[in-house]
């Protein structure tokens, strides 16, 4: 049952998302077009949206609008397709295939993957600061300064340059951990935050639901070890075990397949048990908990 | 007199920028301190800072607080600054000098200034949601709205992208007049409207401000084609004349310099004239005006 309802979950916001990316990307009639192309490319059709998801599904659960928090959730996904497009680029990981297509750079060009990935992250914010869907002027500002600072160098991009750096230095587990907790943890903890933002909910109450982001941002990426280390290149869409051929330390590489995997499982219980005090209204992140280890790309 | 008002007024908000850039950038403790390191050698210490300075005399002469003004000025210049990392990129303009030094990504590498541009934009809407600096939430919002809009596909990264494919395709004066409201103008614009924004200024008032933040944009894109074909090199601290070397149609190509130069100095005077309204308190705007046309570099 839990399955299922995951299931729905999972093709409904790729829909909504889809749509949504689709009606803020116009294409216009100059020689804009091709960045904006550019953009639709990488941006609509693809990915897992497990951010929107989890903004949406704890949105969901304190009962907010659902069409707002689809938006809010497609500006968090704005910010993480920029950072894949510039993580993708021959600079950085330098990877050929996403989502198992073409990148950005190798379907167009450099330019255009730097400016669409800049513009997406634009995109992001123009999103959250517009008046006419999302009324009150505290919440839009609320929700830029979650999402401006998990991005940023105290967020996702400092989690980046840690990362680069790894490929020089040998990491322990307490540094790998922080760099993971930077890496994608700050945006995914920003996703069920900001929907804990759209629905007002008070400081007090969103202390649980920021321990289960943490929880369930660690298992998420040690999941990712274990599927870079295990998985499948085709059913990724992406080439794999690129961190193993650089030596850089991992989750599977510091513990062990085996440990690695108790760990992102432990993880998971931990943040179920965060949901303690909500009934069948948090069935959904509970059932994302699961999914974030157990999925297959 | 203006020269004098106008050099002190560089002077200032040269130091002003310094200090809050260096107090919004503190070196961590971990392996993020290349990435930070990196966002102030780009961003401390260079530039003219003409945003800030558009920002701070527009919010100076409708009586806005200037640290305030200061602080809405350094996250315009934080997108400016993002914006001349990336654009230096091997695969944008692939520059090796800016403000007399190495660039970025010659001084680093080009992952580190990819992610230092990126960190820098996120840091523009940092500034501008911090709620302990600008306690009204309606005019961070509004900030935020007009800083994406103006950076985003609909503004600059759109004008750098038109740019690109200028290197292909033959623009008219149309067109190229079109590239670069969206390439400069609108930051520019955006850092005058910002200062309104701060004033609280009714829309009425706004629209002779946007009117002549719109002529000096265009004014002083012209004059920088005149410096790029007359410039000096040493002065510039950047390679001049690969625009013509490229064959890409700017106001000097199309207009000659002679001509050029007129329509810039007329664009100066329309820009005056859109201060009538305002007395003494507009002198700096009128000064800025000037200087954007009769700058050496």
């Amino acid at each position: 049952m839990s399955e299922n309802l995951l299931g729905q979950a999972l093709e409904r916001i790729a829909t909504e998302v889809d749509v949504c990316l689709d009606a803020l990307l116009p294409l216009p009639g100059d020689a804009r077009a091709r960045l904006v192309e550019a953009m639709r490319y990488a941006a609509i059709g693809g990915g897992k949206r497990m951010r929107p998801l989890l903004c949406a599904a704890t949105a969901e659960m304190l009962a907010v609008d659902r069409e707002l928090a689809v938006r809010v959730g497609c500006s968090i996904e704005a910010i993480h397709v920029y950072s894949l497009i510039h993580d993708d680029l021959p600079c950085m990981d330098d990877d050929d295939m996403r989502h198992g297509k073409p990148t950005l750079h190798r379907e167009y060009d450099e330019a255009t993957a730097v400016l669409a990935g800049d513009s997406l992250h634009a995109l992001a914010f123009e999103i959250l600061s517009d008046a006419s869907r999302i009324p009150d002027p505290f919440t839009r500002a609320e929700l830029v300064a979650c999402l401006a600072k998990a991005s940023g160098a105290q967020g996702m991009a400092g989690g980046q340059m840690m990362d680069i750096v790894a490929e020089e230095r040998e990491f322990d587990l307490h540094t790998v951990t922080r760099l993971q907790q930077l890496k994608t943890g700050a945006l995914l903890a920003a996703s069920v935050e900001m929907g804990a933002i759209l629905a007002h909910l008070p400081e007090e109450g969103r202390k649980s639901l920021r321990h289960y982001a943490h929880d369930i941002g660690l298992a998420f990426q040690i999941a990712d070890d274990l599927l870079d280390h295990e998985g499948d290149e085709e059913l990724a869409g992406k080439a794999l075990r690129k961190d193993e051929a650089a030596g850089k330390s991992t989750f599977v590489s510091l513990l062990g397949a085996e440990r690695a995997r108790e760990q992102a499982r432990a993880l998971v219980d931990q943040a179920i048990g965060h949901l303690d005090q909500y009934g069948s209204e948090a069935d959904l992140l509970r059932a994302v908990a699961r999914f974030v280890v157990e999925r297959k790309k």
